[in-house]
């Protein structure tokens, strides 16, 4: 049992003023852009340079997991290195991994990423539930046990995603909405009284949410959802436009920028997240008047 | 390029006789069974004598990735010790790793488990598509390129499961049925002349796949599907129940044994990875009757 939730964690970020998750996303075309090799020494010093930069500027980092696994367990090191350097620089760690499954396999996940103690420890993961969200309880029960957060995929930017996420349950709703209306439930019955719930859910930041059936014209019953929002920046989001885009459900807002602060090298590194920090500080600010 | 597809290896295997895809999860009560430590080392030791008993007897090996992710990057030294073995023997291995993301991100996963030379080489892997079918396109290039193969979950024999996948898209199909259809898709445009496809799916075992608004009635146009079907033993499915269950799509079927193989430790292990495959075997030898 932790004594704070990853929700009050959020608050606290959002209190400061602090919106932005930088990515770490040691792609191979980003590493030669760093003069950097395409390999696991590479990703380490890449993740270490984004930490140091976005401690105290960023509300959290998400490194992606993709591009660290394809180095194999020397990447697994790397990664484990550059979480190790986050949690001593205090920055959160949203672990982008998107994995899903069912029962002790999927709680097998919740443990690589979530237990405390674990060499990828980090404070709330990415998940997919293709299988259902009932899948989740094994991390279900680390959010609540043990401090940690969650998001998961609801409505993603990508355009092939549209049948999936869309298509209509039994009860009308579509796929995408049940996972919102899944979360918001989820912190409602369990952190009833906590301004930022723990559960939230991946929103991409180029959609008309309307359009997937979500209802973003009032806030949910209960603590506000957490929305990680890819696709500003390089992808053609605007953070001039979060107010439009995620309305009454937009209020616990992590906006995710990857390419638009890595992209250019290391050099002037912590001057590009400093400024699309700030920009989102100030898009959200005028949110709030 | 390599000389042959995943699916010409799959319809070798079959032409054995060997439909057995033998699981290798390395859960802590599993290897409390076993007498091994619930550490890397353990899951390695787990994982090395069932690619040696399964050598020649099943058609594949089918590693949780979660149950070595756990250990972190020492479960991936674990794992890739594993793999090495398994291609040493001549066995075929479909890491059951169920990744999904978008664009780069996703060809990294591809990258990390079908590039050949890549540390976590693997014959095939599963995948879920919650983004959509298109967004495997990273690894539909090793699938072509480079001889690999995929599953994709499309119904899968968890309850919480049924409300996704029974979702119903615009064109009034199932999302499991589009799943389905696509893969069904791909083999016919991609390997026409193949007798087996490389692309597969994941169909659980104790389903009503009608239910799930797919057509069992008839066989593919083009190659036959390979079908990886969890759900045997353990959870109930009955592999003499297979010809009903899967039907025209059911001809090129993986039925994957676990726990059944697992339990009761590595004393027997041959006898009840022989036995079950004889099984599968005979079960599947009378459908074709």
């Amino acid at each position: 049992m932790t004594s704070s939730t990853f929700g009050s964690r959020l608050a606290a970020e959002f209190a400061a003023g602090r919106h932005l998750c930088a990515g770490i996303d040691p792609h191979a075309q980003l590493l030669a852009d760093w003069g950097l090799a395409d390999d696991a020494d590479g990703a380490e010093r890449m993740g270490r340079e984004v930490v140091a930069a976005a401690a105290g500027v960023a509300a959290c980092v998400k490194p992606q997991i993709a591009f660290f696994e394809r180095f194999g367990s020397a990447g697994y090191v790397a990664l484990e290195r550059v979480l190790a350097e986050a949690r001593s620089a205090g920055v959160l760690v949203v672990a982008d991994v998107k994995r899903g499954d069912i029962g002790t396999s999927f709680a097998a996940y919740a443990d690589a990423w979530l237990a405390p103690g674990s060499p990828l420890e980090s404070d709330a993961m990415t998940v997919a539930a293709y299988q259902g969200f009932g899948t989740l309880a094994g991390a279900l029960d680390r959010v609540q046990n043990d401090g940690k957060g969650l998001f998961v995929l609801a409505a993603t930017s990508n355009p092939e995603a549209r049948d999936i996420q869309r298509a209509k349950t039994p009860d009308g709703r579509t796929v995408a909405a049940t996972i919102v209306d899944d979360a918001v439930a989820w912190n409602a019955s369990v952190a009833w009284g906590e301004a930022v719930g723990s559960v939230g859910v991946v929103l991409g930041a180029t959609l008309d949410l309307q359009d997937f059936g979500i209802d973003t014209g009032s806030q949910p019953d209960g603590p506000s959802l957490p929305v990680l929002a890819p696709g500003f920046g390089h992808q053609g989001g605007r953070v001039e436009d979060a107010r439009e885009l995620f309305g009454g459900i937009g209020h616990a807002l992590l906006a995710n920028e990857s390419r638009s602060i890595l992209g250019g090298g290391p050099q002037g590194l912590a001057a590009r997240i400093g400024d699309r920090a700030a920009a989102i500080a100030a898009a959200l600010d005028d949110r709030r008047a």
